[in-house]
């Protein structure tokens, strides 16, 4: 156990690193170094793995900010670059080489030869998912972190580029372990057994993993696909049907590629771009296998609806009936639905919290314009940093994708009912516009939306005080 | 084709560039830029294959000049991080990590985004060959060239990083596309025929090939072993040796694991340590496979002997005999045996260019001493920049192997003969001592070796007036 | 629809059959005949597969009746043998060809063509189950469809010789088809969840099947192994123990291989040797793989046990307390503990039926001596035919198994304890006997057992009745 | 070594006989009987395999004769069918049964056990094929060895049974071990070199083999496919054209598959039909990966009509000139073109020996009607037992094929122009039509011929005096 001997954990920490992490050759030398030998690699990630969670934290600011970039050296560098502007050109391109050498932190070299080692890449991704948890969590303020960050997600952004990925087909006769991995993995519309399961990569399913030669047996990120007649409006349609399951797939009847479910598995691979590049291989997987498919759409969640609506409803927010978010005549139907003795908004909110009303016809009737009309502002008006608020729509606009359709009682689970009343989302894919659309919104912020969608937030905005 | 237009190459060549290599994105947005359609990437790739070597070359001279570093945006930021040096270490940080981004190339980008199409690394590779040779046939001495072949390079390590590399054993059972690959690749002691490559893997034989994930179905780097029970001292005891091809491997007979051949297949990647990873992975595998394996030695060629022995024996040279290369007897005995009429230095010249002495027992016999004295001397004396002028003796130094045995008529093939004077050399992997020796080798020089070698140099020195 | 005719399925039957089942080549044309047609063979089974069970059974009647030998023919030649007794060899020889083709059933020809066809080795699997059931459940006492049932029986064993099968090693890597299919097949103790299944073909557990290029994806019969340092007494120890599913095994503490499950999954292979084959190829394989295993033994349940225990104290049985089957002292504890208001026999018979005295250490303890006496009987006394009585006895003692040890508190789940008092037995295999015992039992009904069985079949029969 | 003994080796095949070929049960203990011990199994084939040629003669006959039938048990049951005829059904069937059982082998037992050692199958294979080579060598006479191929015959069969092979495409992927034993048996048009086989399992060429669960890596019959816009009328345009080697293929260039290479590797599976079948697989495969595949067809070698054609032509024959096979304008021809002093018969015979016709267009013009008139009437008239004399003939006819073309200069290879003056024909699979000329031909020999092959055949017709 670290904490063992008496001197306590820090001052292992700094002996474990001062041995493990070698000082970054001269430049000359660079290319003349043997790499360490591997056993000091195996040594850090031994005692890495053993640390509690506090110790790694210390242990990573120590790493970070004690093996990091040789400042001193850097300024020299830097000051160099300035004194040779008049020479000639190799002179400059040397020292700009020596100063893009004096830039790389000493600890870097450590993570690349621990990517060498037998679960090295691994390790590495789980590190960074502990670091993002330090940066995210606040619990470490330190610029040093974000550098350490900064540099392993180069790092596997080059191990983890697109052409190292294998894209797999996964089917029943796949490897137990990696169905049972895509069961717990999918976290959107949970897996409840075998039958579950089987109907997910049976006739009319696709189901599609990218793996990694350095983490066999591991799907990094996973993509559901039905193949239907028209874009699908309803969840429980494609994951609780079980007529098909032993049928033969009818090529006439394919003509959409419905995602409806795609989730990474690697919190240490955030920032990677891989669901974008899955979805493209996948559409061109299924353009091979089926020429005259023609539609490519997800069928997508809308997490977080429910409880930003709340929100609006809260006893502490002043707008409550007052901020528009119904008209009158919904907030009278409301009342009479409910028998509410409080307040319309309170009773709103105890209604959607409480679910039932969905088993209502009346009240679902009652209620629909209304959240269709929210869900779509909630969807399209909603923003962080200019970029759509809600991940699932910011996720597929960044990939080009049209905000579609938004669909009533698309998925009347529990789960569902409570994350978005409901509501689901159609994101589609027309092949022709994704790349202009993905550059629109990631340098103009410009959601591509189609009418249906725009009607809905423009009638919000007429109601809308907000 | 290129060439078509009226305007020539060179106006489409800057048209493709501009069109295919992305300007960088400003640091602020380097997150945010979707990657450019893969259409570029094939573009470029599609491009660049259909011009001759003369047009690439001025291609690369363009990408890597007008692609490269904006070296006005590297100068100011350099400026600022002497501003920044008493302020906070956060700024610092920011600082530094902006100046590192701007010594990205822009075609850095690109090269990025070419690896994540179809045949992508492949082309990088193939991309990095026809670098190193504009850059080792002295074609053009622009440094931008070598800027290029730099970030090439780094691009290269870190996706070709041994993590990433898969160990194959190759058999019998092997893919034929693959047994085919590597007997065309099989330089050092060639591959005649089905009966040939199946000698090498079959029982008492082992070929192991690192392959990569995006590059499927190419072997980058082989490894052929013998299984012995001494360590051999001959190769075509190894490559010509049919009595145990359908025997059963007895393993009280495995004492040694003799590294006959290794081969780098691709030129792309020059300077990216495969090699020396192999040879390690292979140790610890067949380690697994026969526990009381003790013994690891390559036999070697030694590509340049000769060639360097008849320089020193060339007409234009003055040593001649009087350089002290042969002791007096031994130039008797040369001169007996060649009935000389000329000088012995000649009549010695002729004789090994021949290579029909090896046949002679008696010239045989009288030439041993010298030639392996010889031998040993170029093997430990000759340095280039201070490190062993012969390339194979220098890669096993640097793996950290002792330079541990010269064997006379090791390999009588008119190849060996001619090459090496028939004498081979065993580089034995001391496995507590290789982390050592290779330090050492590559920070100091010192070449670790045995007595064998020692004293043969040392009689060398004392006879020899080099 | 086979009944959609108004002359009803009978007519189409014997069309269909007319159809299909080809004459028999005479003797000289018997290789000069070409197949009948592909379609004849696939009209055949999808008729059969169409049809109601009722029907099945009248149609397979038909078919062995009508389209069997032809006993004219037979007859005459059977005459002609006589003949020929005196006359040179090579007549009898030819004689004997003839009458042996004779002996062919014309419906031979055409399941013999259904084998060739994709799907008919299958088919024919579940056809000969049909007729297995036929005959079991007394349903029809035609001779003909025992003729069709021996013929299939032959067949099929030539089909499934051991030589052309596959033996599979189950691991969690396996495609989840074979998983699946796996649990569902576990009768003995069955699969409740992936972590039961996991823990089955994890560290310490093997799992094997045999499967047939035929048939893929089907294992035809699994071997569940447990890896132990002593033979296990404890089923739940073995399939309950979770502790170590994801160490690994360390090969010092595996001494004993017990086999806790074997399960046949075709019906339609009755009596073709297959658990047999399998356990004998497995123990090669794990000595192949741990060279000092030395112990092999089951775990077996005693399906019946409980059941044939009950007949005897039945109400309409007169032996009751008078036969002996617990001594006085034994009788007397029973009634204390249950306060038996009726007779003791009845008072066990309720305790044996409700299972709740397992959970009662007094009353597990005092019948503990008669319930092992009694079971050792039942196993090694009761016999059918001369063999014994309980299949799973039958099936290890014709393997060769010594009947080797009863295990108190052995199975306490609710089934182990309704079917057989929680006792379970090991049938041991010395590897040096199994020959021997196996032909012994088989020709003379001998049973190998232990001292601690023979003991207690002695007890038995010091004390009882029976 | 099995002669080391005094006693020499028959003692020691008796011995060995009498210890392994165990005797047949009884009737009544034939499913209660163990399997022999394995050791048995190899012991035989062990003795067998040290055998020499001589011996194993030997050993067959002894095998054959004193371990088959025992005859006089078949007369008595022959005896009690005559007796139960007027008897109930079920005791006629018991009798039938009881004979059929007494009509088994004695040794059959022993072929069946050894099927199910390691290795064994394949051993019995190749025992077969000793066999029938002392069969056809007439080395025996003895009718218990034609029982003895018999029974291995029907044993063969039926785990050769077309529902237990796999098919197999054959790629450049495919195991180095697979291709060069394909490249070993085509023995149709020799495989020269890795480039050779390369082609043939290149694009626009399919390869395609039988594979048996038994027999791993040993590919049974082998067809070779070119897939081709017409049908193929010569052969170096299929095996060596390598001017697609690298291309990919256009399905629009792809309307006919023609069959130039069909190979059965196993001698011991003579008469167990594979070829057939691997045609008929080979055919739906196609049709299922090019739908509009409409033309099938084989391109065949005619081995046997040179000398065929010379045995006509020969000087003890007294036909020469005067048997028509030639007109007189045609032996003019002859003459003058060769300036024959002798007679034009012997000059014609040396012409077609020599083979240098080829080259001469005029003697090709000449003889062009000739030979394609005679080889028409060899194929197509000459019999054996009333079938074609041609074994390619014969083999493709027996499969439904139509004789559909004759090609000249088809094959004009050295081989092909010595073996059929380089004639191919091409015997073509309509589809539809396979199974009624199948049938046509085994039961009244007819020919299915097209009208150029039937011309030709009545040209000859007018002319011969044969």
């Amino acid at each position: 156990c670290s904490t063992a001997s008496g001197l306590g954990p820090f001052k292992t920490m700094e002996e474990i690193l001062k041995r493990t992490v070698a000082p970054l050759p001269t430049y000359e030398m660079r290319d003349k170094s043997p790499p360490p030998p591997e056993s000091s690699s195996v040594e850090f990630m031994h005692f890495y793995k053993g640390l509690e969670k506090e110790e790694k934290m210390d242990f990573l600011d120590k790493l970070s900010q004690d093996f990091g970039v040789d400042h001193k050296g850097v300024s020299e560098l830097a000051g160099k670059v300035a004194e040779t502007q008049l020479r000639d050109l190799a002179t400059v391109l040397q020292v700009e080489d020596r100063l893009r050498y004096s830039l790389t932190p000493r600890y870097r070299q450590l993570l690349s030869h621990i990517s060498r080692v037998e679960g090295g890449v691994k390790f590495l991704v789980d590190l960074r998912a502990d670091v993002i948890e330090i940066i995210s969590s606040k619990a470490s303020e330190s610029p040093h972190i974000r550098d350490l960050n900064g540099t392993l997600k180069g790092l596997l952004s080059e191990w983890f580029s697109v052409g190292l990925l294998r894209l797999e087909r996964i089917t029943w006769q796949s490897p137990c372990e990696i169905l049972q991995k895509i069961s717990q993995y999918e976290a959107v519309h949970p897996v409840r057994n075998w039958t579950d399961i089987k109907r997910r990569v049976g006739p009319y399913r696709r189901c599609y993993a990218f793996t990694h030669a350095s983490m066999p047996g591991e799907p990094l990120v996973v993509l559901h696909v039905a193949l239907t007649e028209d874009i699908s409006n309803n969840i429980q349609a494609i994951v609780r049907e079980f007529a098909t399951l032993d049928s033969e797939e009818d090529v006439n009847k394919i003509n959409s590629a419905v995602f409806y479910s795609i989730s990474s598995t690697q919190a240490g691979l955030q920032g990677v771009e891989l669901g974008n590049y899955l979805i493209k291989r996948v559409v061109r997987k299924l353009q091979g296998e089926f020429p005259h498919l023609s539609q490519f759409s997800s069928l997508s969640p809308i997490p977080g609806f429910c409880a930003w609506l709340q929100g609006l409803l809260g006893p502490q927010r002043k707008e409550g009936r007052g901020a528009g978010l119904l008209t009158e005549q919904e907030w009278r139907e409301v009342e009479e639905a409910t028998g509410a003795r409080d307040t319309a908004a309170d009773a709103l909110r105890r209604l959607l919290a409480g679910g039932e009303w969905v088993r209502s016809e009346r009240l679902a009737r009652a209620l629909e314009p209304a959240l269709m009309r929210l869900c779509a502002w909630y969807l399209y008006g909603e923003k962080r940093r200019g970029y759509a608020l809600n991940p699932v729509a910011n996720f597929h606009l960044q990939n080009g994708a049209t905000m579609w359709r938004l669909n009533w009682q698309a998925d009347t689970s529990p789960r569902g009912v409570a994350g978005s009343c409901g509501v689901m989302v159609n994101y589609r894919y027309f092949l022709q516009e994704t790349s202009a659309n993905s550059a629109a919104y990631l340098q103009t912020k410009a959601v591509a939306a189609s009418d249906q969608i725009l009607g809905l937030v423009s009638q919000f905005q007429k109601n809308s005080k907000l």
